[in-house]
């Protein structure tokens, strides 16, 4: 799987596709990360990426040209799945979206920053329009980061344990239950015994059970 | 405004805090961020930082011994106002939880990797527990960052134009209206009249209709 991110901050993303999961994903070859710097599409003199907005009002406003010669460019080399562009007032991203995206091919994700982009982009390139949240951020680079990431890890072969995505938080709508390990007495504060007694139904029992009891109190909206 | 954010892959978060708002908002002495190796408090022979659940199951858990002792460490040195845990089974940052957050003093940060940490973690040192979305990410690192991301922008003097954040999506209870920048007419796709008439109140009306139009729209929870 391919992800061509554009930004005008392409050192911000460097460390984040570096570690972890991601690097090893691009190490076995299953997934290829690259980040384009919008600058570098810039065509007049100054190589700005940004102008003042229509209708006056404070922040810049990211141009169309720029990221439609890095669009046109990449769209020009291969086939794209989706072009996504990260913004607040996009769909809210959850683990369907991200589980859904895990079998697309080719995928660009746009980056916005300043006030946001020019409203044309979206309106002729952009076919998905992702938020990760309801709250704002500097800019479209960590959503990207964290897009990528809640992806990648969804690709076969990517964990090492297999079994390992599907038993986390969400991918069966309960929050995972209490996790413990050594030491089974730290300062007086114990282990629950069930997880010692080598029961394995009863583990079984109680992890659903605290599982159901933590999603009631917490998230009682994912048992709807 | 301080955070020490404590990870068992420190590199992994270097470059966001090297750039944009963040970098400007540490120069201008406004925030200090501090990332804490979790290995460095390890206390066994391998440095090792987790270890098998107890009741079995696929996937590490992180020990309490190295978290308690950075922790520990922490909190000798200064007050902390909140020990903030990044867990997708915590409550859901918004930007009143952002808001709220970036009138506090300081604050740590705990990262979760692998298939989580230990509850007695949670039950004895943590006091609040975030989740950035929906969704299941390789760790609490990016979700950290995105944190201290939505927190220092808010916190006054490091936005540029101090009427920027209070514009932006969901600071009113509304997604943002479209915006354009020059040229007026790209490829036969224009910027709408009213943006170009000069009429401020006009140009107001539309952009608070717009706004509302696109909020019933994409986000009709945001009205109620």
């Amino acid at each position: 799987m391919r992800f061509d991110i554009i930004t005008v901050l392409p050192g911000l993303l460097e460390s984040p596709f570096a570690h972890s999961i991601l690097l090893r994903a691009q190490k076995k070859g299953i997934s290829e990360i690259y980040v384009h710097n919008l600058r570098d599409y810039a065509t007049n003199k100054q190589k700005s990426v940004d102008d003042y907005p229509y209708g006056g009002g404070s922040g810049m406003v990211m141009s169309i040209a720029p990221f439609a010669a890095c669009i046109e460019k990449l769209k020009s080399e291969r086939e794209y799945d989706e072009v996504i562009f990260m913004t607040p007032d996009g769909e809210t991203l959850n683990q369907p979206i991200a589980n859904q995206l895990s079998t697309k091919k080719n995928i660009i994700i746009l980056c916005g920053h300043y006030k946001g982009i020019d409203q044309r982009i979206r309106d002729v390139y952009v076919t998905r329009e992702i938020s990760i949240g309801d709250y704002v951020l500097s800019g479209g680079e960590l959503p990207a980061a964290v897009l990528v990431d809640a992806v990648v890890r969804l690709i076969p072969g990517v964990l090492n344990d297999e079994t390992s995505a599907l038993s986390d938080s969400f991918q069966d709508g309960l929050l995972d239950a209490p996790i413990y390990t050594r030491p089974v007495d730290w300062n007086g504060h114990k282990v629950p015994d069930v997880l010692l007694s080598g029961h394995a139904a009863e583990i079984e029992k109680w992890r659903f059970e605290q599982a159901v009891e933590r999603t009631k109190t917490r998230r009682p909206d994912l048992l709807d």
